[in-house]
């Protein structure tokens, strides 16, 4: 595994119900198959709060995918 | 929007279920009408633990609402 | 001045022309006068882009002003 | 109260459903009664992600216990 | 006390004497009552140097007291 | 708006005039439209000073869009 | 020294009179002899406000100490 | 230069033999020319530990490089 | 380029009118050539306040000069 | 997978020869297996000089390993 | 006052005493004139321990004095 | 060892094979004896890529060294 190259993106993604939700629906946004990713890091937690519409969890992510293996 | 201006409060709140109702009950305690709240960033988040009584989640939150707009 | 002490306040002030502005903005609404006030620390900076709008630039700031003095 | 000393240790811990659980896990897995523990600071949250074996939340946390008190 | 929320204020406090006797005077000018004060927190220090006035030992401190318990 | 996802990315733009340029130029070379930006946070500001040419003021910024709303 | 190894546990100290003191009581509590020890980095100050029973200061130290040397 | 633009991505790579042969692998993977590369920084450095396997060293680095200039 | 030695010097710098001023002005009062000269880092930005003068923009900056080349 | 739990310990290891020296030697210090061990992040690094000695490289590391797993 | 510069200079004092001698020695030892000096910020305090001659309380200051004033 | 007081500057040192040549770089152009010479901290480490050169390996260091001892 020595040299394997991983890249890494940051998503925000947000959910009604809870931060957990909230991250899951950044990972499946990211448009990589499930092989790929490897992590995904929290690196904020907020809540956005509507008019009328309740919350909303958000959880900001730094998700590494795997790039390159040899 | 150009000329709004927010205040920012911190706030710590706590639940025995979940650091989602945690944060929630620091912005109910804000005693701000919901149309004035924007934003709930988490500082951080912890996890008090008490002889006989379980465990307490507890959020400390930046809470940013509208105090200005021309 | 041994003796005086300061409260700290955090406010985020807006402006479609500077961020200078924008600090300047939440200086004037946090309703002291320019006596009571001292220092205002630039805590973040950003940008908001909305639709047929232009930008609006935004900086955070913490403000300390005396509040006791022997 | 004035002379109590903690001592502070760092654990992850992990669970399939929520960074709750992996927080409580940590905390069963201190090898520590109830009674010593009191803060468990939550210092990271991340997503392990696994193949054909869904995610993992997992909670850093620091855990800060009393080992003296006069 | 699942239910207790803490707000929490920035105040700098300053005395000739000691960083100690400045966290105190910031507490003390707080306005509140020691039953709701809990937590003061040391965000940073510093040393103000006067002409003819030798120096202020300064403290900034962030005071956490409850605003709510069921 | 509760399942809408964000991606960030991080670009330095420059102006031989002001930091507030240089961030603009930052989110103009992004090639989004302006219908997906929605903030860009300035990371760090620096000046580069060039022999014969001046400085060139310089904003590291990070851009968020939307990339998915249901 | 080239080789020799130092291993931190992380304490927080408590004492009525001073943050000296406090860092001092969570050295003497860490069970080891002043031989071993080498440096203790403050992480943390802090001041507990108790009923009826005046402040109390805190220190929370890193100490680090030789476990090995060639 | 006053105009050049820089995009910056953020990447893992890893080496059996040395943190400086980690951080090369990133950039090498990049898939971008030398030219457009200028600095890598590095975020953080690792060691990962394999049964059997020896160690590997990973380097996080963030990878700048120009995309506008006029 | 390879063996260039930077030295790195902090220094805040002030102006009635910008922030990029103030920035200017600390690099002008450093005492070095444009030659020497190549980057100056913002590390914080503030606002003094003073009784009928109005306000001062303040920039401290990390200014880092080539002071050996092989 | 889900339920397996890590404990953290921080060392400071040394080497006359590099980095990546140093940060092995604080692992092999540590007592456990390599079966237990899986992750050293590094927190600094540093070069202690001494008269006659040449210099020495010092990695502070923190080493993750597994305590519990179902 | 809106075109002064200052310059920053960081140092380590330290005392048998106290961290407030250990600041303050930190200060004369700049060779400075107090006219000068303005403000000491704390950025670490540590204790140092020694077989046979207690501790030694330190501190690292950032000391800022005026060196330009218009 | 009371009442000695140390100096920190600040420095980046570079070179084409290593990062710890680099940080020695460093230390032997800062124009002081090894005996005054105590600690270098690494602060940064970062890669330069040049068209036609290979690469450079970067380290910014903080030398801290005695200036006084009674």
């Amino acid at each position: 595994m020595s040299e394997s190259v991983y890249k890494i993106i940051e998503m925000v993604g947000s959910s009604p119900d809870s931060w957990e939700d909230a991250a899951q629906n950044a990972i499946k946004s990211a448009g990589l198959s499930l092989r790929d990713l490897r992590i995904a890091e929290v690196e904020t937690l907020d809540l956005k709060i509507e008019d009328g519409k309740g919350v909303t969890y958000r959880a900001k992510v730094k998700l590494s995918f795997k790039i390159l293996s040899e």
